[in-house]
């Protein structure tokens, strides 16, 4: 029998935690790294991240059953296609980037590929952070087109099942549209409140009579810069209208406050808590 | 010796720790408490929150020292002057609400009157929540003007010390405008951002698919409606710049969105990470 592979591109601490459930899953007989960065393929071999390092990525490639793209958002198009160059139509290709759109685009309708988006992180990060469990009961979005061979997607879909996740199907716009509501304009209006505070003539009184409210609020603006400038720009027309409908709400807000229209305001404020609490409560169970 | 009595007018979360406050501390030999409602009255005798209960405003502020307004921001302003009436300039009163500059208003200069804001709550609510130590290591903003006399400061310092607190003056536009910085616009932020969510055409998959970052952006949007209605009311003027400053600071980073600026927003995003950095730095130390 021919030994079955899988390679994960991209050691960090989703790459390091697919390659650990992989290697926990034993759907695959050798669990394949690559890593750009010398010292996170040592690290990876020491610990048993991996069960094989390769230094170049074409090696990483040779034979390979199942490819996990695993680098940041905007090396993720560039990397999907030389994965492509490098491997043929029977090798399954997938990533884990927070935009999709790009990465599709890249793909160029290769019916080996399906776009792949975990819904989990760590306010830790790097591949000593990695963890064969990062992925239990956290939600996967796959992004499957009319393109996509039926094998591929089922192989992706059990590698997920597999490590743990809830797999969901979503077309690739929905899921950019989605997560530019849910994730990526929080962190701008985050990014952008933080911003906006700290060139304050108030500043330094500011944040020293700042609650745990703010501190809740403002969590997400101490996430990596790069990484969200990244996306910022990947998923740049999705933001763009979400950024827009929040401030067409936040105009209509300010309007109320400046017009004293009291009962706009407590409606506006109920109903964003009712659908707050809604929310927490279909997620507690 | 005269029997040295403290009033409290209010008897909710704040106004029932303040009273547990005041006879843990020994500072009066007697703490009446007054409510609007009656079963807050007797669940207050009932619970031990206060010594003595009165059911008219009038009989709760008779032959009293200090009397410690804790109603809704809203309802401040309103009471203090009926409390003025009631009173003696040698009765010291002094408030809690969230926002000063109607409470200071009202006072019509009273040398008699400290307006000041803990700055503490919880998520609960009610007398049954309330707790002696709810403002152990919490700060304290006292707005003194040039009318208010020294005794009547000591006063209100020395309570509030002697409930754990850490006590600092302020004038009262200062106090206005960083709480419209650091907690009313981001309660702003987050109700304006469920709203717009919530009305999406994605609203399900929206709420289904946000993670731990969402959850915390938006906790201050399950906050009390009525109570924020007030805040956002009484600081009107603070607030609306609060917000026209950040609505400035988020179009800037959407143009660098929209320009595929990719510098500007990392620097943004840097800055503002690092600052909330600093912060949280600040407030562990």
């Amino acid at each position: 029998m021919t030994k079955r592979v899988a390679s994960v591109i991209g050691l960090g601490l989703i790459g390091g935690s697919v390659a650990r459930g992989l290697q926990a899953s034993a759907q695959f007989d050798e669990v394949v790294g690559y890593d750009h960065d010398a010292k996170t393929l040592a690290l990876a071999l020491e610990l048993q991240v991996v069960q094989r390092v390769e230094t170049s990525l074409q090696a990483a490639l040779a034979d390979t059953d199942l490819v996990v793209i695993a680098v940041p958002t905007m090396k993720a198009a560039e990397l999907l296609e030389q994965v492509l160059q490098y491997t043929t139509s029977s090798t399954v290709v997938t990533d884990v980037a927070s935009v999709k759109g790009p990465v599709l685009d890249a793909s160029s309708g290769a019916p080996n590929f399906v776009g792949g988006h975990p819904i989990a992180g760590s306010e830790r990060s790097g591949v000593e952070a990695s963890r064969a469990d990062l992925f239990h009961d956290h939600r996967v979005i796959l992004t499957p087109t009319e393109a996509t061979s039926a094998e591929a997607l089922a192989m992706v879909r059990e590698f997920w099942t597999l490590a743990g996740a809830e797999v969901v199907d979503m077309d690739v716009q929905t899921h950019d549209a989605i997560l530019a509501s849910t994730s990526h304009l929080p962190h701008m209006l985050a990014y952008a409140l933080v911003d906006a505070l700290s060139h304050s003539t108030l500043c330094d009184d500011i944040f020293r009579f700042a609650a745990g409210g703010f501190r809740d609020f403002t969590r997400i603006a101490s996430s990596d810069p790069i990484m969200w400038r990244d996306i910022a720009l990947a998923n740049r027309d999705e933001l763009l209208r979400a950024i827009d409908s929040f401030s067409d709400h936040l105009g209509t807000l300010r309007e109320s406050i400046e017009n004293g229209e009291a009962e706009a305001l407590e409606t506006c404020f109920a109903d964003a808590r009712d659908a707050r609490d809604a929310f927490i409560k279909r997620q507690a169970s």
